[in-house]
């Protein structure tokens, strides 16, 4: 009996430790190691999936998430890194990104489990590599694999359709006037939601509260993040509704977090450079907004990835000893 | 007498190292390091020119891998690397492509020379850099030079005409009808034979028997990457015409040889991990033909260089010595 | 009385080490590390865009090298290398590009100062990473901002208007002959003289008195660089306005003066691979024209930057102490 209970137990805390991890995997994206957070967001972007009517992309990012994690696992990654969801978060993204574009089905379900699969493939070197560079991957591995499996579905004749209708129209027409301050705060909200796929206003306070749980000055950064790009955006004149739907927002805030909450003490000085980055991360993304149209691609987060990337390695001028935004 | 006997030896020692590391070189295109298997692709490679009416292109190919070799000595490159070919692959592959695509005549094999030239200098960072990172180069030189070779040939007057015709239709329009065995067939063979850039049965028995001869597993590997590729491009959906002729399966094809062998140890996770590779270059192969048909420019071995980076980083997760695919 | 002396001359001496450190700025856009090579480069720079009425280039260039070299200062970049003008010159670049493209006013003004400011954040790593690396950073910084804030700028109502005329058609159409000397002698000075944005004789004297006062070498290599890129470029045919313009040529000028005089000792093999590099910049720009035709963007000094990168990781084969352009 006591050997049936011992091995119920071990059973429980392999099952309670995988959770663990995926949660983390979840945090990760908004660079939270903490399953709490990670428990939020997935709130965050159930609710989002929910509301907006999309339930298969929930379903579809957290496959390719418990997917990513397995494969990770079974090549014997780093298992610091594994427990910490670095190897999740890529996968997540990834899945929601897929079956958000290349809408329901069985087929699109397993794409985007096999894109999870090469994400986290993908990862492994960077992980790596991160220690002499101290350059993250930060969504490197996401970008590729979804631009390459969504260019892909081009070619193939059971995506094609669903394809093009959704990419094409990337934002539901609007009607908004930065003026007006229930518009300006939707911006803002959507800026915030919009990292898990959808804008919505309660799934965005659910992100903030899962930023608080584990760093406040995580949920001060996203916040004023927004609130910045927001502002800086209707300054320069970019198209309102990109601007409230949030689409023109989302990099700029994960910009304003993992800038502000890299250096071990926060200072003035901290709070330039990372308002600087917000900046040049709305011009990023009104630059491939217009680079990517032709083609035509999602930006996804590459604004993020390309003003981060140049930022960070500067940042040892301002901090003896830097770290990694995700631990 | 004596003397001019041991005159004529030096020479005819000469002529023969300078032919072996030459045939060495076109080995090296699919990962052999050994001259009997150079010989039986040249065989390939010249049987699918002659039989296909386009013997410039052998001949494009052949000056410039020895331009690539002669430049590579003179700059005083790497002699055990010189030897064993590797400033050579690039050189035969970018000239094959140059006068593939810019036709026959006098400039365009001038302008094929000068592009094995440049892409043995491109290769001689890498060589070197190959060491520290362990990521091999792949046919990166290649590809570089020939995109940015064929680009250019559209704003020179005594080019332009010749190039847009050959790229922009890409495949001669077979009707190939998945389910007839032998559609299947012949895209399984011409996956194998347009490395050098005709789909033939001839020739792909050729560069099977040029594998075998240095590595069973090496001919194993392309054969089940051909089989697996072609597969699963029909069950993706992709237009049938492209997998017939070959030019779907070539890049999941090297990939299958490079993941496959570049293990001492080859296994179960060993097969897993190159089909896993094989098929991310299926679908990497497919994005590329839909990024880039607007330029235009062909997508050559890119989808093989693409996923063989990503997962070359991560085979010290299956392997603890593992090593380049070209020795 | 002399504590006032005392003060006015520490600040006296703050002023002058300020204009010095600007000069250089100016001067290491040719790779010159010298205050009065940089001054006579001025003159070029500002008689260009006097000639060609355009003032407000001169001034947003101007502006955006002093918030560079500042941004550099206060974020404690390495002080030699801010002294020497390395944090300067992309931020000269890119203010001269901005207003170049996006014309006159505060707002463009605004912009590319904000363009300079990112470009000193931006080289702060390359500078670092030169060490190990040994690859120069050359004008990357200066490309990815300038890009990315011209792309930006189609999506902003303020600039869209002046952008989409200034970059669609690129050169001034003029009747240029390849045979008449007068045509041929003004491609070879519009191609030094549009290093600085615009094409005119008396500039590219200023230019090669500014180099020949630091080093005649680097002055012969640009003057040779000129001559070959004007008379491949015909041999080419490429459309001669392109030539004669200039715009064909200052990326091979910078390519010719870049891997000639990085070798510490000159010999007939270094002409003949500064030469070969020459070569391959004319190709490469003609490609980078096709390339960036359709979205628009102009090409600025990418060939320069692409063939120097391949090359220089190659010179160790030819010198035994190579040593970075920009010193």
């Amino acid at each position: 009996m006591s050997r049936l209970v011992a091995r119920w137990e071990k059973i429980f805390a392999s099952v309670l430790s995988f959770a663990d991890v995926n949660l983390r995997g979840v945090g990760q994206v908004v660079f939270q190691n903490n399953p709490l957070s990670g428990a939020l967001f997935l709130a965050a972007l159930g609710w989002g999936a929910f509301s907006a009517n999309v339930p298969h992309v929930a379903i579809g990012g957290l496959s390719a998430l418990i997917a990513a994690t397995a494969t990770a696992s079974s090549l014997h990654a780093d298992e610091t890194s594994v427990r910490g969801g670095l190897y999740g978060y890529n996968g997540l993204l990834t899945g929601l990104a897929l079956t958000y574009f290349l809408g329901p089905g069985t087929l699109a379900w397993a794409y985007a489990v096999l894109g999870g699969v090469v994400s986290a493939i993908a990862m492994l070197g960077p992980v790596n590599a991160d220690k002499p560079w101290r350059v993250p991957a930060h969504t490197y591995p996401f970008l590729v694999v979804t631009w390459v499996f969504l260019l892909a579905a081009q070619g193939f004749s059971g995506f094609s359709d669903a394809y093009s209708t959704s990419v094409a129209p990337p934002i539901d027409p609007l009607a908004s006037d930065p003026l007006r301050i229930a518009d300006f705060l939707d911006g803002v909200f959507n800026s915030l939601s919009q990292i898990f796929f959808k804008g919505n206003v309660l799934s965005a306070l659910l992100l903030l509260a899962g930023l608080a749980v584990n760093s406040l000055a995580a949920a001060g950064f996203a916040m004023g993040g927004a609130v910045l790009a927001v502002t800086v955006a209707h300054l320069f004149g970019i198209e309102s509704e990109l601007i409230t739907s949030g689409l023109q927002g989302f990099s700029p805030v994960l910009t304003a977090v993992a800038l502000g909450t890299v250096f071990y003490q926060p200072s003035f000085r901290v709070v330039l450079f990372a308002a600087l980055g917000t900046l040049a991360a709305v011009v990023t993304q009104s630059a491939l907004d217009a680079a990517l149209a032709p083609i035509p691609l999602p930006p996804l987060s590459a604004p993020f990835d390309l003003v981060a990337w140049i930022f960070f390695v500067s940042r040892s001028c301002l901090d003896r000893q830097p770290r990694s935004a995700r631990q």
